[in-house]
């Protein structure tokens, strides 16, 4: 049998090497139309800043070792620029000329390419990069041989503050452009301000809500759609990325979900044996059970491993993905898995949220670090639709659990049976993520009653809020209009609270505004918790509280 | 209501203030008969070294702040010497004198208390502790002012080598006996074996196999059960817990295993209104369904929850433990979740093993360590029995993953589906709890076949070793009769092996013997792969190996 892979990274090269070892005689060829084969996509913005020194380490496997180990036929700088279906057969254009290979299956992996705004001035433009592959990268990396002294990074996803970051380090004058209201718009807005606050903490200009319009001056200025300009030595366009589909659709293959391939649960097109993996195929969204497009080294590598399982015959399906991620920002980590806030309420689900601040490891060992965690879930069954997760370590941990156990249908219920691994420098007796299901659980069973942050000015018209941090704490900041009573006063000054007024509860992070609120409500009061309380609020709103 | 809580720490504590959330009108008495309520106890080793500096970082709440914020009648000092279920009281004996204290429901949350065997001079030894709580911890740190220069740890479990660890920071020369065959008995051999030799390499000595038999000059000198005397200025026993049943066997309340309090999945005792959490009770090990004890403070805090759940009328049900526990060890994380092989095996369950080695995170980013995973699995249904990790980062994690993936019944057909998150900073592409998977799988499905390090020496009487690793990799060591052939000349000097002859493989870690072990299959040979191969060998039976 002889297969033909058109794309040798993540999804195309573990499919090459896959088929070889459950067939020893097929003849394998890769068809890499750059360079490079197998080369670390994700470690490309981490070289920018020399915090990966060696260029060769971002290249992990070369085709003579990938021939030498697998007998595999590896030609970079072969780009297929056609497939015909019915004769079986690709065309192929190379430094020679062009010719045609036949195959018996074809595996189409050729991944996802820069989305390119319209924009005016952009292909004038001299200084402005996309980051996808090693060439990119050089491009880069030789325009800062010239010592440009601003940056600009237009979109603040994950890649765009990865550049941001490495930029920053490297010693350029960083600013990011995010179009969206709010940087890595995967996350929510509270959530993401953690790593807005970070950036600007480390001298990042950040301005989100306006996208680029146009470049003038070969790429030298920016105009914003405020009107404003930037000026900018070097530019990193980094808005997204679409399938490549550029040859599916030549060849007539199905597309669904922005030009994405679709495949079938074997990977299989609309044409028999063409099958495709990776960024440019669409996939299920396991949770929603929507479309979905992932741009992800992790599906991608399952992908390619799983369609040479198919090929080989072995039973294996593609049980779609869940989509999980995370970014370094400075000291922060930010990650998230499932479906975010806001996507639960397009989807129009039944849904609350809970958010937990605790410490990586046990607070009594040294060197414990912040953590906040989200939790989206469904009040009346437990589902977990999705979490996030923002801190200085453990982030990856716990995000990672909570994959996890959406990946198998654990419920709220069943985060406080988790049992972790538990000593000082490691974790906590009750860990975040128990804490989370504890807290989850209580909404459910209405044992506590919450808002969001998003909700407080509205729900101030009709309650009074309580504020229940110690009379020090309120220096760091206090929400207008509040009272305040420490909580370990509350039972003691109980009377001074109006039996007739509905209250809102805050303290510093939450715990003790849950402990006010159970107090309250067996009082007899309508009391409800801000949930993430005064510290989330400060986060993603500082500018509408007091200082004095 | 009157609630009468026997022991204040874990169990205890966490059960006096949900009920406090729950019952603003109860009242709450927590009997503690020590000085001190919810102490940090799996902290205390830290102290001894000074890593946690502050005595009182470890003392989490005292009675007054527990009044002050839960309304609760918190007493030290106060030890029940007995129960009378028929009158609802339990007897108290203070520093006043003894007095009798009605209850409506009581929960005893004793704990464990140390295994001392019996060992003559034992009673005589003056320089002999155990710890298990503050009053331990200062009566070692009192012994310490004498400048002790040789220190014994007996028994080498989690806490041991918890002691050992910080003796030695703190400068002492540390010997560690153990009686079982290796350290860390909770983890199966190979596993420990990285622990034992981290503990030797940081200049421990490390006596296993043995057991003090005797206590001479006040402690002074140990003798082993191999004769040997080993002289001890300062001497740590912890070869083990056991309930702390007393009150509850005198009240008449029904014991199981070990002696273990029996309680319903109510956490009722064979004693209406009495209940019973933490270290003292027998619970289900939930993936044998065997009794079981389970020290941790983890399942404890849990049961201290749910058992105020239940009086308070909510539905909760003790749903069993898993027990997950982690150490460090210098510059080493062990840990397991779930049963470990030498259990599996004894229960007489079909299973199978496998070892990954991977890299905590992105092999080509920075700083990027060596951890080691292994998975215990049924290899017919896929139920993962259990998990153990070593390394020096991400073990934590990797096993957290691993108890959570147990909970939620995935099994090793769903390991390869999980999606962490993945920058390079943080984890892999494919993570190795993802290629613990692939490699269960390809067990499962008969596309590879393994044998154990323990059965190399019967398997050699049958089999070719060829070790695939590079023939420079050879000066670290290599097998005795074993043949070599690089796996990138492989296939090339297929013509060198005897088709005739049965063969197993070996390299470093596993994967090239892995790859070579298909390729071989598929040119009709009989081969097996060393799983783990000579690196894990090398781990636990380094003596076995020539070297030159």
């Amino acid at each position: 049998m002889k297969i033909v892979i058109v794309g040798g990274v993540a999804g195309g090269m573990s499919a090459a090497t896959r088929l070889r070892r459950l067939m020893e005689d097929a003849e394998i060829v890769v068809l890499e139309k750059g360079p490079f084969v197998s080369f670390a996509n994700c470690g490309l913005p981490y070289y920018v800043s020399g915090e990966i020194a060696e260029r060769d380490a971002l290249l992990v496997q070369t085709p003579a070792s990938l021939n030498a180990r697998f007998n595999l036929d590896v030609r970079p700088f072969h780009e297929v620029t056609k497939i015909s279906p019915e004769k079986k057969t690709v065309t192929v254009k190379n430094e020679q000329g062009i010719f045609e290979e036949t195959y018996d299956k074809l595996i189409l992996s050729p991944g996802a390419k820069p989305l390119i705004p319209q924009m005016t001035g952009l292909t004038k433009a001299k200084n402005v990069f996309s980051l996808r592959n090693v060439p990119d990268l050089d491009q880069i990396m030789h325009a800062l041989e010239n010592k440009p002294v601003k940056a600009t990074v237009i979109g603040a996803g994950f890649i765009g503050l990865e550049m941001a970051e490495n930029l920053k380090t490297r010693g350029l004058e960083v600013t990011v452009i995010e179009k969206a209201p709010h940087v890595l718009p995967p996350l929510d807005e509270e959530m993401a301000a953690f790593v807005q606050n970070e950036l600007i903490k480390k001298d990042i200009r950040v301005i989100t809500g306006e996208s680029a319009q146009s470049f003038s001056e070969e790429g030298k200025k920016i105009k914003l759609t405020n009107g404003e300009e930037v000026i900018s030595d070097l530019t990193i366009l980094s808005v997204g990325v679409r399938p490549e589909n550029t040859l599916a659709e030549q060849a007539g293959l199905a597309t669904g979900l922005g030009g994405g391939i679709l495949v079938d649960e074997k990977y299989q097109t609309s044409q028999s044996d063409i099958f495709a993996v990776g960024d440019a195929i669409v996939v299920k969204q396991s949770i929603s059970g929507e479309d979905a497009l992932i741009s992800l080294a992790s599906p991608a590598n399952r992908q390619g491993r799983q369609v040479a399982d198919v090929i080989a015959g072995l039973p294996r399906t593609n049980r779609g993905s869940i989509g999980t991620a995370i970014v370094r920002v400075f000291d922060l980590a930010a990650a998230a898995t499932g479906l975010s806030e806001r996507t639960v309420k397009q989807l129009g689900l039944n849904y609350q949220v809970v958010h937990v601040s605790g410490k990586d490891h046990a607070s009594y060992y040294p060197g414990a670090s912040e953590l906040t965690l989200k939790l989206i879930f469904d009040p009346k069954k437990g589902t977990i639709f999705g979490a996030q997760g923002v801190g200085a370590n453990g982030v990856d941990k716990r995000i990672d659990i909570l994959a996890t156990a959406i990946k198998g249908d654990l419920t709220i219920f069943d985060l406080p049976e988790l049992e972790f691994t538990y000593a000082p420098p490691f974790g906590s007796a009750k860990d975040s993520v128990n804490m989370l299901g504890y807290a989850a659980i209580n909404l459910a069973e209405g044992i506590s009653e919450s808002i969001q942050w998003y909700q407080l000015k509205e729900e101030q018209q009709k309650r009074q809020l309580l504020d229940v941090r110690n009379p020090k704490e309120l220096a760091n900041g206090r929400f207008p209009d509040a009272i305040n009573i420490p909580l370990n006063q509350l039972r003691e000054r109980i009377s001074e609270l109006d039996p007739t007024q509905d209250y809102l509860v805050s303290c510093h992070s939450g715990l003790r505004s849950y402990i006010a609120e159970r107090l309250l409500k067996q009082h007899g009061f309508n009391v409800k918790n801000l949930d993430g309380a005064f510290a989330l609020y400060k986060t993603v709103r500082p500018e509408e509280l007091i200082y004095e």
